[in-house]
């Protein structure tokens, strides 16, 4: 879409050249045909780093955009991000696109539907009422059980298995807030990637990005009833126990244990080798590897269990 | 049902003039065709004001039901109710009502079912495995996802977005239970209304009311993983975040925001523009508009804060 | 499979006369024509009563292993016992079984799967969307609501209702980890049996046993989107809220009563008429009956009470 266009269905001016805006994204990942948008001043400082050829902004904001970058003004930028981003969606499935490539030894149930340009590898088994979207590909050796649902353009890669009711590649829950308190949609434009050797639960939900890629990293073991947010990463060989629930864009490095019902905050950074008990509710970054947390709020396993005792001696 | 049917089902006598009973409902709103039921002292006081036909109630009530009112008596009126519900329950699907109708522009995959007595407005887009049942209506432009089942005689609005896997109007978790310890189910023949532009993420569940509605008001935001238990009404623009879980016949003022994995007890009033931080856990109404609220058991955010520091010292 | 062949895919030398090896079992559930397996030292003291015809283990205990038994040498028992799991695993579909058994009066949607071997009793409804599994039996009267799926050999009983998108008898979640904190799956070859007059919610979870089953006793209820792990046992009239979570080879009593959003760690025997608070967190076993709790940690509910009056003094 012509930048001009943009411009015009939020409402706002703009001077410079006008070229052929390819995406929207963040400030640190947009590139010169991409938009981007500064909707809290804490990011002010990213925008002399970002390469995005123009940017959404309010008044206040404008003089941060550097040459060469155009500002695009307007009263709300998070709202009108919001309601462009309408404009940069795909269609749900696309006629256009090749019929579905099915590889050597795949068995396809009839009772499963998948979209044009899908492509699915060797020996895989999609059984009954399972759906793939555009363009979504699947490696060699994976299983999708019944009613498994991926959206268009995520990725799965080879030996795999996913259990039954499971969805992946939905959309990640954004949207903005007017000052009525009305809500309007963020189309999440992103996608989902599952590497190599995972296996995920029944009736579990990873959400796709809202700009770029939700990563499961390869031999990620998910149980069932798990929430994983968009924008997440979750490193190799992590473990995310029954109900647990991860909030968009945290990210955890290998061979993190998340308990059965346990939960972070949106925005995190979690260690590599760390191991969350059961029902533990992490607010903070974890930094230092290979330590053991539990409780809400989160402390040391070692410090919780002498609390509990602390407590116990409380009620008496 | 002829009332004397229905006495003859629950092994009870009566005094007065059968006629045809329509339906169940509460007390309050029963009209005079309907049958009612008070299981529970404490709804002695609300006998006067109903208005249904009559009501199942045990001998000690029976001196409480005014005349032109017709008292069931019974030993155990919720387990006699339970009984009863049965034979009110409409069947799943039923062969006689009119083929499904289609609005223009609507997309039904050929792998969708539809089931007799639905309609689906203009240009909506039902996915593969996608089920709606007997006289289920559906607004204009909404989208259904994959394997999202609704139940018969639900209403979906306009402009909605419903997540893969996702179940509307399934059955309320109501039983009744005898002194050997046995349940008995108690048929949930009310519905779900779902009112215009709301979203509703993927593995959701909203049950069906058991008389009446369960009801999501217009420009609510339902994220994936969320429980709504049966006779709930959720406000306009309200926010359930992911793996929350709202009991049966709690009630929601506008502008609500649920966090993760927060939960009500049922039965509640929340007032407007109340914030509940992840995990909260609600057991009492809340009546003052615009605060925010953590914990379990809850309290005032800032009070939250307060207690955590303290912990944060009888730790040390 | 020969046990010469077992031993050769684990790279194990064994003494004694090879056998055909019909499955892997626990020690304690094992067999003379099955192989067991000791991971831990605390269950060496089961070697001698366990009727297994062969047993792997690591060289400490080899020692332990009575004549008789045959003792297949390996580094890490836990990890071998995975590798093997696989080639007991049967195939997710079979075609050389006979085609699926259909009793009189039940209807079953042109839209459902029903895979070979499947055996369906009389006056059921099986709906859209809805796959059974190779080998599964349902009772009489069953209502199987849409995208419901129940993996192959397990057994649901007569008068069950499940709700739409929940999922019986998919993978428990085990898996070995080896040193470099990668993942090997231990294939689950056992199953689920729902007794009669169960009733499901929608988007719940009950995984298949490693070895055995997992048992849902008649009369139990359970709704929404709650979580039973592999090898549990909820007990006759037993009732789980909404979003409760059960972790694996937890036992429970009749009419045990797990509130919403409660959980239980593994390997816990829970005492009949037990009620737990919702957000209860159930530790350790409980052995005597009809008490109720609340907490997490989980305390008798009357002392839990207490401490939330001590708590609201100390915020003061």
């Amino acid at each position: 879409m012509d930048l001009r266009e943009c411009a015009k269905i939020i409402n706002s001016d703009f001077m410079g050249e006008s070229f052929e805006v390819t995406k929207m994204n963040t400030l640190r990942d947009a590139s010169k045909s991409e938009i981007s948008f500064v909707a809290n001043s804490k990011y002010i400082k990213d925008i002399q780093n970002s390469n995005a050829g123009a940017i959404i902004v309010d008044k206040q904001t404008k003089e941060f955009v550097p040459e060469g970058c155009i500002a695009l003004v307007v009263e709300s930028p998070y709202w009108e991000m919001a309601t462009l981003s309408k404009y940069f969606a795909p269609p749900i499935e696309d006629a256009t696109l090749a019929k579905p490539q099915i590889g050597e030894g795949t068995i396809v149930s009839p009772k499963a539907e998948i979209a044009k340009g899908a492509v699915i590898g060797k020996n895989c088994t999609i059984m009954a009422h399972v759906y793939i979207g555009a363009n979504t590909q699947i490696g060699d050796n994976t299983i999708l059980y019944p009613s498994v649902t991926i959206y268009r353009d995520c990725r799965i890669g080879s030996d795999c298995i996913i259990h039954a009711n499971t969805t992946i590649g939905s959309d990640g829950f954004g949207f903005a807030t007017n000052r009525l308190g009305e809500h309007r949609k963020i189309y999440q434009n992103g996608n989902v990637v599952v590497e190599d050797n995972v296996e995920i639960g029944s009736s579990t939900t990873i959400d796709r990005a809202v700009f770029g890629t939700t990563l499961i990293k390869h031999g990620v073991r998910i149980d069932n009833l798990v929430q994983v947010g968009h924008n997440c990463v979750i490193g190799e060989h992590s473990v995310l126990v029954a109900q647990a629930g991860i909030s968009g864009s945290t990210t955890m490095g290998r061979n993190v244990v998340m308990g059965g019902q346990s939960a972070t905050a949106g925005h995190l950074s979690i260690a590599p080798f760390t191991t969350m008990a059961a029902r533990s509710g992490v607010t903070k970054s974890i930094n230092q590897s290979g330590l053991t947390f539990a409780g809400f709020p989160l402390v040391e396993h070692k410090i919780w269990l002498k609390l509990q005792a602390k407590i116990a001696r409380l009620i008496k």
